[in-house]
């Protein structure tokens, strides 16, 4: 059934009842003209967006409406994790053309509905809009101790840098979704997962904040070098990246090599990969890494500023980088 | 200038430097992965988002940038005057072609920087994406206080129904901008006032709110009867409308003599007016006109939810009202 059929208060009447489980801690949640929350005394709210369009940032060629609306989730909890915080309640503005399948707007919330439970998200409002294209904007509100959260703005040169996990698999995924090697979608699994249903490391986040020694951290969205450059930036310093210490995952390095190209760049420029990068004062090393749950990985040091972002490669080189990533109006090499 | 030329992260940062004085209330604002603001401890967090798009919501021939900025936040405005609430953060998600020109980016935050410096509302954060339809999503935030809210649910029989102005005369500005007598274009600045630049209610429902008469309130968006409808449902009542009481603009009159058409369905369906409809008891009418700096609209009474929505027309007729207005799915007559 097309959503001219439903008609708009009917979809939201059936949205609203399908998500009676996820407005446990409102006041008041969909239905009204706002939603209604309490914000404890001793946190601070934060708030950030993101949007998704369809042919471009994802197709439905290759995602399903499921992946989709797992994904412009997880990237917004992304953000909030790189503060340090936890999500707590959502706003979802979908806006569709008339001929858009009920199925669809239902298989969409069943991925929001999937991993907003994992994360122990409400989801409190939105706005349901025709357009001739599909576009998703999440509105995401999280708490974070007034003590305990992380900026971009803090590192200081001496810092170590730290990401919390592999790079390069979600750029490894996006190609195997544009067409390459079709027939072994199966063994892409593995990439596609990192790229249409990422898993942001809100709890590494948390744990980085409780631990109290880190002095900025941002989320790898753009990129890792796109991002370190914002953290650059804002904290007025610069920073040297180890090339043989940045991690890529086996199957990234193998499926670079079967693509007769490096996986470094993928790490470098490829974006998406939705881990953390943090820095660290140099003599908090051996407690940081006792003070975690996981293990993050060294990747490198911040330098000073006009020293700029450069990378040693495994020759021993070093190699200025420049500042590049994903740019949604600029066309990049 | 084109984006293309400018590229998201300049964008961003000369949006930034611009909205310094909007940031006056944040601990963090624009430049972080989130916004991060503090919550006085005796209120509730509002919460809402609304969407415009361009062609569907409002179109770049008949409206400047500077008013649908301008437009897209008073809409959300009118949620949290509703709820009698007090409007603080916003966070602004722009999906735009990369041929659009820096201008009117600029433009665009003329409006909504206006608005917000009349309401005092700061911006907080936002996104920028490539799409190639003009796509605006304002997510709202805002405060009330825990025993100061108004919903739409809480209508009793008995109650009286007031709105706090005039309606109508946004549809008549955009029967104006939609071609009508386009020579007379300076008599229709009155309507296309009414229709781009709405100015919600906010010190109106504040008023409403404190005065703790009011039973149930919502803001007239899809049109009187149809917002009628959603307060009907909510409380599980019916209600009667008089049409000899429903306020019209002398101008609303006299342009409907003109087209020959009744200015009452403009009233009835037209929507977008944003003014305020309420429910108070009715042994409190006359507390209410002394508790409030302004005079509502008295238009009709709650009644028993089998009776359903009637209109007693100015010959003394009871006419079933159907539920009608603004679907943004379906086709309506």
């Amino acid at each position: 059934m097309k959503l001219s059929q439903v008609g708009e208060f009917e979809l939201i009447k059936q949205i609203r009842s399908n998500l009676r489980d996820f407005q446990r801690r409102v006041v008041v949640g969909i239905g009204d003209d706002a939603a209604l929350v309490k914000i404890p005394p001793q946190e601070l709210l934060l708030s950030t967006t993101d949007t998704l369009v369809e042919n471009v940032h994802f197709n439905w060629d290759y995602a399903s409406p499921f992946q989709v609306g797992w994904k412009v989730l997880a990237i917004n909890i992304s953000d909030i994790a790189a503060m340090g915080g936890k999500p707590t309640y959502c706003l979802i503005s979908l806006a569709m053309s008339r001929d858009t399948k009920k199925s669809l707007v239902n298989e969409l919330y069943g991925g929001l509905k999937r991993i907003a439970s994992l994360y122990k998200i409400d989801i409190i409002g939105g706005d349901l809009v025709y357009s001739p294209v599909f576009t998703v904007t999440i509105c995401l509100l999280g708490e974070v101790n007034k003590d305990n959260f992380i900026l971009r703005s803090g590192a200081k040169k001496g810092d170590l840098i730290y990401v919390t996990g592999d790079l390069g698999a979600s750029k490894a995924g996006l190609i195997y979704l544009e067409g390459f090697n079709a027939k072994k979608k199966r063994e892409g699994a593995f990439f596609i997962k990192k790229h249409l249903m990422p898993c942001p490391k809100l709890k590494e986040g948390q744990q980085i904040a409780k631990s109290k020694l880190s002095n900025a951290m941002i989320d790898i969205s753009d990129g890792l070098i796109s991002d370190l450059s914002h953290i650059a930036e804002e904290s007025g310093v610069g920073a040297v990246i180890w090339e043989e210490k940045i991690p890529l995952n086996p199957s990234v390095r193998k499926l670079a090599k079967e693509l007769k190209t490096s996986p470094l760049n993928w790490a470098l420029y490829g974006g998406e990969d939705y881990e953390l990068l943090f820095t660290v004062l140099k003599n908090k090393k051996r407690i940081l890494e006792e003070s975690l749950c996981f293990s993050p990985i060294l990747i490198g040091e911040i330098v000073d500023e006009k020293e700029g972002l450069n990378l040693i490669d495994t020759s021993g080189k070093k190699i200025k980088l420049k500042k590049r990533g994903y740019d949604h109006f600029k066309k990049v090499d």
